[in-house]
């Protein structure tokens, strides 16, 4: 589902994580947190199984918003992160973007962005994100 | 510069990423914005030359949260991100964080960092992160 960018337009997306995309975030940024990579240790933390980086998670955001709604040419400006629950690899997660308010004058747009496991509906993962397009807002 | 985890504590880490880890991080996210990729795409925008994803750069948090400060154990409730300047491939970076409240009780604390280019001394990134550690905090 998806409506022309705009207030109150809506995008909707679908994604998933496979433990070999952990393993590379990890290399990529630094951050070998054995709670991410390591299902020994995590099977002593209350999570019981590795958990993906909330910020690999937070990804669909710059992937959504930069390539797809608005695309293209969008600059990052802010954005707020609330890690709700534990994220898992192999599991589809859909992120649903809505326009919250559009500044004409600025180019600039927030777009909240919330993230549902597919199968329990349960909300994982919420923020707002600010960002400037010249051509579509 | 670390001092011991706790109100104020300071810690300081500095960084860079290559052009190789723009393309694979690309790749795990699926945001194959040209704005990152293109150098002939970037050379028509206001930045003249490829820009990491911010997302990208807002892994240092996660990086040096969860493996040094305050370490292994922690767990992500929140981060806010302002993304002020662009960042660049093959530039170092200094990130500075610094506890700003703690809550015993929950085992909780907020912990500001700011990002700054080590040559200007600009700053390019500013967010607060939001975390749980059960053993030290």
């Amino acid at each position: 589902m998806t409506t022309e960018f705009g207030l109150n337009a809506v995008h909707q997306y679908t994604f998933r994580f496979s433990q070999a995309d952990v393993i590379e975030f990890a290399r990529i940024t630094g951050d070998n947190n054995p709670l991410h990579l390591d299902p020994d240790f995590a099977a002593r933390t209350p999570f019981k199984r590795p958990i993906i980086h909330g910020m690999l998670g937070a990804s669909v955001f710059t992937k959504v918003l930069g390539t797809e709604f608005p695309g293209f040419g969008s600059v990052y400006l802010g954005q707020t992160l609330e890690f709700l629950r534990p994220m898992f690899v192999d599991t589809d997660y859909e992120v649903t973007f809505t326009v919250q308010a559009v500044n004409p004058a600025k180019h600039t747009a927030e777009i909240q962005g919330e993230v549902r496991d597919v199968q329990t509906k349960k909300v994982v993962m919420r923020g707002v994100a600010t960002l400037m397009h010249q051509e579509k807002i």
